[in-house]
């Protein structure tokens, strides 16, 4: 049950982190250039819906770089941590291919590669390993921190959604600037794996040469966030 | 009551919802052009006031897929079901004739008939029944999927009717793109009809042809998530 | 302590509402051109800090339309409406004075007179006294109804004070198109006075012709707003 | 502890609050051009956040015009005053070390040397000594006593937060539009020495003329608000 819940949330995840991304970027959405201030609250709210779903169930981790961080924060039990990973990059996979069916025709319209890539996964502003990583790690960093001390203080699983959610708006629009913010291994893989063998219309190359920093940038964050709070706030 | 409460949960959704469209859309309206920034958060707290105003005498579902999701998912009498139907397409139908005379001189000052029925009803940005149909029960399996799920974990009915509004915020950023969210054949209908009936200016046809996918998209989505929470969460 | 809290209530929201409008509307502000978002969700922020600030003395009414309204619906004491408007209207008053020094270079840097007086007072975008009269007349209604019908439910007053912030920015967002949401006559009244009498740079005449509009429509919108809640909710 | 959470709070404060400045400014970052609208939840979201990572532990001042108000509120020792001030100016070079990291290329990208301090520190959008000061006056006046009258009334930590991360988006988009509301030192004083003593690329003056009013304005404003609270409110 933990497994499906995890799968759900963050297919639910990636639905709606993907949809904004879409009727944003593709044309003739109605959405079309709305601007990074639909793109951040778009995203906070999708994480907030996610964890409404699967948050009684499973937790509502939806992101590996959160499931892991709990183990090293003793707060999950590593036994558990690749079920979960599994299911959210499941989910994350699924989420994708169902945002590839509902703006297909909008696909069909946006003739640039770079523009569909985009509605999948994130992509630096400057590509640099170095600073790329840097900002992965710094963004997740956050997200786990900050999750990890909203547990000690949270009163309501109501309230505690919308306040995860916020956090994902405001390190959208803090750091979302160099990186596009992936911060999840499961919201930008799954989706990658869609982009790559899903029948995308208009699609290019699915820059694999990029994808492995927001895979391994969020699992260190996380990692180190999880350390950080065992040090100084546990 | 319950029926008077439908019925002007329903209607405030469609002043609000209609208005914030009106407001954006319209000639020489102070809002005009403000965007689908303004559109998606102005119908999310127009869902929230609604609930705020009838919540508490008939549950302020003001809206006919989750009338019928909720009687799907054993959570409603069927028996009440054809009533609250009635009052909320009545409900639909009050708001926007309000409307109509709210902005009656902005109406007059807009020339484009598309943008005039855009106050009303939803239209899709690229037509298809295939896709706009999948857009419509997609949008509303969540709506309605989330809502049957909040309802397991909220905690006071202040907070859920924000929660709920911020809900329709990120299906309207995420999925509104492609057919406008409809997401409620109320929300559709009620106000398509007092487009077709009231001498609305600028007007031209009413779009009969499509007006059938925002009723049947949203009734098979609402009943969809119906029969997946029964399976997997109750 | 009452009308001390409903003036200083009332001047941090003429404060606030009137500067959203001057950092949007006046030249060389940092918040120049930003649009309806910011104004919409500038005001409704402006009324939830009002209501922090005063709610736990005098209920922070901060407008006489729901003075008014909350009397005719026997929640408020007659005898004290009077001390209650005349204390809005001087709070009114005060923080529009401050607005003008606060933003007095801005003032002098913006040579229009009907933009100056935009952030003092609100006009209709297209002028006819029935029209702009029911503009005003619906948005209190559904103000003082909400507000009324909330009482019912509300949980915390934290949490209250938001839920009444989104309602006007829902209110802003749908309605405020037609004549700019007064909705207040305090609001309104108070800072044309302001406007009248101090020395604002570059100002040129209140439109004194308008000015009934914003004060009758509320109070008759508040009042209506009070008898239907009597018949229908209480 | 203490020491560190104000120290770390702060960080996160002016790395989320520079962030998106650097975001909003810098060129090539994704959300470039997205405005004042993104600039003002992104600041109210910082300091949500930062309420939520250190208010269990210290409080969650970050902002010396806080701690000095509440001090003279007599809500806080004023022994304690100097180890407070101490960790957020420590925290607010910190914060704005790691943007210098997190946007390098972005900085290297722009060349304006204004753009480039916008990102650390505030500066008027119309020099005045006077006008100036007057409005961090204003701005931290209103600010810190929100935060007084709240603390009499809210109900959770969780609710906290946002609540007053509400009232500095309120504050920047109403009050803003002048000085840039720095009503923090910390957040003005720290930044600026980073941009001071660290290899900022594409770099010019750090505009220290102007430096000593979002300083000395805010400990005005923080400590007249106190007053007033004692006078008005205790």
């Amino acid at each position: 049950m933990e497994f499906f819940a995890e799968l759900i949330g963050t297919a639910l995840l990636t639905l709606l982190g993907g949809g904004v991304c879409a009727g944003v970027a593709l044309k003739k959405s109605h959405a079309n250039g709305s601007g990074w201030i639909v793109i951040t609250f778009g995203w906070g709210f999708a994480v907030a819906m996610a964890v409404y779903l699967s948050g009684h169930i499973s937790g509502a981790h939806i992101n590996p770089a959160v499931t892991i961080g709990l183990a090293v924060a003793n707060k999950f039990a590593w036994s558990k941590v690749l079920l979960y990973i599994t299911a959210q990059m499941i989910g994350g996979f699924v989420g994708a291919a169902i945002v590839t069916v509902y703006y297909y025709q909008h696909f069909q319209a946006t003739e640039d590669e770079g523009t569909v890539l985009g509605v999948y996964s994130t992509g630096p502003a400057i590509s640099s390993t170095f600073f790329n990583l840097f900002s992965e790690i710094i963004g997740t960093f956050i997200l786990v921190l900050v999750i990890l001390v909203m547990g000690l203080q949270e009163t309501s699983p109501g309230l505690g959604a919308i306040a995860v959610g916020f956090l994902v708006v405001s390190i959208g629009m803090s750091l979302g600037g160099t990186t596009g913010y992936a911060i999840n291994p499961a919201r930008d893989l799954g989706p990658r794996l869609a982009h790559f063998f899903l029948p995308v219309p208009n699609k290019g190359g699915s820059n694999w040469k990029y994808a492995w920093i927001p895979v391994v940038g969020p699992i260190i964050g996380g990692a180190l966030a999880a350390a950080f709070y065992l040090v100084f706030f546990a």
